[in-house]
């Protein structure tokens, strides 16, 4: 077999050392006689999945004491909905920052439980950037709410604003590919589907403290605090998809943790960004240079017709996923965690032999 | 490798067979270079996989054109929720059957979105019954929900009732293990971790004509209609548990489909039913014998000591999952479609010789 070389913007590439270890033990995990998907939630076997899952996020990422950790259904779509159904009061204002289609979602639903207003935004530079953000006017809002890495338009916050009321982060397209000061933060949420395993399974990192503010009223099902309780096992989790998080976090520990997995993206990112800088305008960057994701690398070309050849060529070079978003046109390469140096390199190289012979 | 036997409630025993083509298939789907779960849900090669599980689905449970199938996240509890969130109006009444646990959680998210009735109920005999249902008041009813199997107490409805008002059953347990007429229902929603696969999708099959009636302000993730339109490819899916749902469906089908499982489901049942009766009351089975589960057969012996005893031994000769539900106690043998007539007939002699040795 040849493996693809994989940019999908997610579900995307995994580690294939993780896929090899769940493969082996598919049928019969730990010597169980059974495959961890057959497992009762409620086992000891399971358990220990489940606690080790969670054990390596709070090592990985430095979760402090005072955090709790939850595996959810339904993606950071329910997310979206479930923040401001259980911490958006009457009397308090949500408020965003805009810094692409994922935050536009995030409103979008929080609109139909309260007020919310927009701190700062670069819609109108097709969100290519992310903004300056003044908090002046924010003391008695119920959250700020921002989007860490924004997959669709290739943007990234560089640093992470101080804010004066609870800080709630979409991180499902950055986390745990840098070092974070989690105590910033009263919410962080994810799916899965690009840094932490296969979709079907969201994390969600909560201060405990803040938990005391939840609105009464919320369905059972639909509430942070019933998890907390149970543990994530209120009903049924995706057992397998947890599993597959806990090999993907034991893979990074072994390969160095966060801060060296933040390197290696950073000389990932390098390594594209370069091919773009020194293209002389073939390749043109989306995101304005301050604002770079080293998660999701986008860029145009020429025309329509000059990127279909792109996308054709580099999958014919078995490199796949490269088409861009609709809303930002082009290519865009996602190069989470599990996309090697190599793989970067690999990439580079085609764009350099494609810009020459398309020039 | 031994393979355990696997009596468990849920996530549940899967078909060999389907475990080792998924293992065979892990890392390189159909010759893709990728694993499935590092597909995009928007590519030719996962989409494949979503049509062929909506397609199988029809087929084998004989769904008519005029309803929608929805694959979700968010388990049957979610189901208990979203159901009144979107259907449910001031003006008019969910009526429940109460038969179990699961109906009780069901009636309970209900509650917080309007009104609702009992209109019948078997609780005050411990749900070991389905009870008689009188239709008579329920004319104007929103819905009429019922379980159709109850996974903790081992009963099960043997026959649908002709509702005047649409009917919502939560098939979590026993979709798929039996010929039913669809058509009967307006809603059918289950869990996959029985009968369909993995936990992690939600299995949800809606009349066309009823989503209609969906309430507005909703918010969009947790609206049907939101998943119709996308085809349930509006935000992430979990692919994987929904290709290992396409792998039962599969199998299934290579079994001679629901027909000739539900023939083995009756068989599988009597064995277990038979070696109850005829053991003079060592073994006493919970259920009324004219409700009992062909899906999960609950029984007590004479104390708690002695049940501990057999459901270490049973673990001794390699057969787990029998221990029964606290609010039951006792023991309980789950034996969904992947569970064989052989796992059944084995339990069935250890059933036998642990009376001799300890009547
Ligand atoms: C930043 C961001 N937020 C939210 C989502 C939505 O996640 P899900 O599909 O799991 O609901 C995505 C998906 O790509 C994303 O990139
Ligand atoms: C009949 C029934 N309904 C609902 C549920 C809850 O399902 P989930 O855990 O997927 O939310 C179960 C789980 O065992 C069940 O047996
Ligand atoms: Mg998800
Ligand atoms: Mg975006
Ligand atoms: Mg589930
Ligand atoms: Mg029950």
């Amino acid at each position: 077999m040849e493996r693809t070389t994989n940019f999908n913007a997610g579900p995307a590439a995994l580690p294939l050392e993780v896929l090899q270890k769940a493969q082996k033990e598919f049928i019969d995990f730990n010597e169980s006689g059974m495959s961890v998907m057959e497992l009762s939630h409620r086992s000891k076997e399971y358990e220990a999945v489940h606690q080790k899952a969670k054990s390596l996020l709070i090592e990985l990422m430095g979760i402090p004491e005072d955090y709790d950790i939850l595996f959810l259904q339904g993606g950071a779509s329910l997310q979206f909905s479930m923040l401001p159904m259980n911490f958006l009061t009457p009397e308090k204002t949500a408020h965003f920052v805009m810094t692409g289609a994922w935050s536009e979602k995030a409103l979008a639903e929080t609109k139909l439980f309260g007020n919310t207003s927009i701190t700062a935004t670069s819609e109108t530079d097709n969100y290519s950037y992310i903004p300056e953000v003044d908090l002046t006017d924010v003391k008695d809002g119920a959250y700020l709410h921002i989007t860490s890495n924004n997959t669709i338009f290739g943007t990234q916050w560089q640093e992470f604003p101080n804010s004066p009321i609870p800080l709630v982060a979409d991180m499902s397209s950055d986390i745990l590919s840098r070092k974070i000061d989690v105590s910033k933060f009263d919410v962080i949420y994810g799916g899965a589907q690009k840094n932490l395993g296969p979709s079907g399974v969201t994390v969600v990192i909560m201060k405990k403290s803040w938990l005391q503010n939840e609105n009464a009223n919320v369905p059972k099902i639909l509430k942070y605090s019933t998890h907390v309780k149970a543990d994530s096992l209120y009903n049924t989790p995706p057992t397998f998809a947890i599993y597959m998080l806990s090999l993907v976090l034991e893979w990074l520990k072994e390969n160095g943790g966060v801060e060296a997995v933040e390197q290696r993206n950073e000389q990932k990112a390098q390594v594209l960004y370069s091919c773009i800088d020194e293209s002389n305008g073939f390749y043109k960057g989306h995101a304005r240079k301050d604002s770079r994701s080293r998660m999701n690398v986008t860029f145009t070309l020429r025309d329509d017709e000059l990127t279909k050849t792109f996308v054709q060529k580099a999958k014919d070079a078995k490199m796949i996923g490269l088409g861009g978003h609709r809303s930002v046109g082009g290519c865009r390469a996602s190069i989470y965690n599990a996309v090697s140096l190599e793989d970067c390199e690999k990439l580079a190289a085609f764009m350099k032999k494609f810009q020459q012979e398309n020039e």
